[in-house]
């Protein structure tokens, strides 16, 4: 079992745990729990490979889509009541974040990409299953939110090419990428960081 | 004429009426009946083929597309007015849910899908047309209203696998589903049914 | 370089520069300028080639994420305020809108679809990305405001369909329909055009 499936495999759980999350939010019914659960968690590394044109990761791998219904169905029985744990939910979403930054830029160096379609990807990857989680529960999208989100996604792709273009070796460089997109992420979550934003002047265009 | 062409042209007609029906709500002009047509009646069956790296169904065959469009017409030559008609809407949503759910699984299993894949691909068919219409729209998506919408194609799905499971045949397989399916979806829109929520609890977690 | 090239390196800017100012009236940071510009440059070109199964046109060439991205950072760092500017956007929506249901009815044709699968191909190409950015930013898509939107890309890509059907040559077929498409969403902003809707009547069904 190697580093990157336990590392997809957690993704895949936090995204699906963050999706789930948003189900009880909406006092969603259990086959509701799953749609939910699933959407965040395979959506942004379907579209990698479909634009990569490698086969669906959960295609061919029962496991991916077994573990996000699990995620769901602890959720479920877990959720007493409709509202809260928006915090555990931006949290788990930061987890998968920062996972699936780094491994979708990692699949896609793998596949031949050169570094900036790499980093797009990767992005992409991370960031595309919670987008079509929160336009479909109605919520804003926390790439909007304008506390670093975005800017996460970008570091863990970012440090990903660097560290395998100055040959770290796969293991060090995945782990250095997933830690700083985190340490990003939870940064921002934690101490209330953003980077400036357009809404910073008095004078008008 | 094979069942699974005729039913493919029904579930196309039943979800391009749910789209037509949406802009017409919306007060649209034709050419936006014709796209809000298109999206629900091939968006699923697109996703599900190009997950299972087939040829997308509508591009060599020029008849789902034309089905669509002409359902766009005479929704809209009959559309006097932007409000009402939501109960028509709502089932032809479920007519077509059934039916994609029951095809999606079927095209899946004939691609190789194990159960649990093809089961998901088969919802997937049959949720993700209404869910980008009911976004597009900006309407609550009717898969979080809570009243066994996911359940339906979920049931329908499995039926169909099970079916296909005792080899009762391709023919009885699909009937069987897409009944089971819209019944059960039919129960609940016309009986008000909905599985437990999780907003069923007074304690807070 | 191609007419063709040139054209679509237009259209990317111009989408990528629509993009970019939802992201400054949403007040978002410089990586969410960048995630909002790609999403509506690149859409709906990776929709029209994973349908055609043809390589996406974006991973192979670096030129067309590096325009868009560049059309991000320009229009950040001249965005002194989150509001205003929804006139521009509009304007750098409409030229996508014409560039891309030309070029995408095009390359259609070019992979052997036939005409109505062209067009319906060109329109997704077209009307995609705007939708998505619109949905993401959580404002009402333009192509529901009713004002001759989804009409100018059928517009182009019929006339795309027409002139090279009486061979006109590349082109000028290209140059027609661009024109077109462009001249009936120009049209429609100046003068407030709009076809019949459904809202038209004070009969009830």
């Amino acid at each position: 079992m190697t580093l990157t499936f336990v590392l997809e495999m957690l993704g895949t759980a936090a995204f699906a745990v963050s999706g789930a999350l948003a189900a009880a939010r909406k006092g969603m019914d259990i086959f509701g729990f799953v749609v939910l659960a699933l959407l965040p968690a395979v959506a942004g590394g379907t579209l990698r490979d479909l634009i990569l044109d490698r086969p669906v990761f959960w295609v061919a791998d029962v496991r991916y889509v077994s573990v996000a219904m699990i995620a769901a169905v602890l959720v479920y029985v877990t959720s007493y009541e409709p509202g809260g744990r928006r915090q555990v939910l931006v949290w788990m979403d930061a987890m998968g974040l920062a996972l699936f930054a780094a491994l979708g830029t990692q699949v896609s160096l793998l596949s031949g990409a050169g570094a900036v379609v790499a980093i797009m990807l990767g992005v992409t990857t991370a960031v595309a299953g919670g987008m079509i989680r929160d336009v479909i529960c109605n919520e804003i999208p926390l790439i909007l939110r304008g506390d670093i989100y975005a800017t996460a996604a970008f570091a863990a792709s970012t440090v990903l090419v660097i560290a395998s273009g100055v040959a770290l070796g796969e293991r060090v460089a995945l782990t250095l990428a997933v830690v700083s997109g985190f340490a990003v992420r939870a940064s921002a979550i934690a101490f209330g960081w953003s980077l400036p934003h357009t809404r910073r002047s008095r004078t008008k265009l």
